[in-house]
């Protein structure tokens, strides 16, 4: 089974490489962005027997640094 | 208007960083892990007058590097 994972900044973090993409954007003249937020995917090809659970566990443990980023999960099949 | 992009290596290109995380995780004991992919995710805050084709020539021109990424758009209302 397959599971997909986003890690964005937790709202009101920082993000200088989403503001570097909106400065860029600006630059290039595509002036109908408003704000951008850059964030990791991770997709996992996994056993058939892993759980939603197994996938909160690395998150928690490896994948996102919690104290400043937030993470959803998508199971697929 | 919001519109979500993802930007993954495409298929057959390595993946070092997903190879890392891979890695990892089976260190760390999670062997039901066959194999992971890492990748952008680019949340974007538009106009409301902003189209997908507006996002589609965003990820041409800057977002993402075709000879070796993939994108997908989501625009979300």
């Amino acid at each position: 089974m397959k599971a997909r994972v986003h890690v964005m900044l937790k709202n009101g973090v920082l993000d200088p490489q989403g503001e570097a993409v909106r400065h860029a954007l600006g630059a290039m003249g595509f002036d109908k962005v408003d704000g951008v937020r850059q964030g990791k995917v991770i997709d996992l090809d996994l056993a058939d027997d892993a759980t939603e659970a197994d996938v909160t566990a690395m998150c928690d443990k490896l994948l996102a640094n919690t104290v400043i980023e937030s993470y959803s999960i998508e199971m697929q099949g």
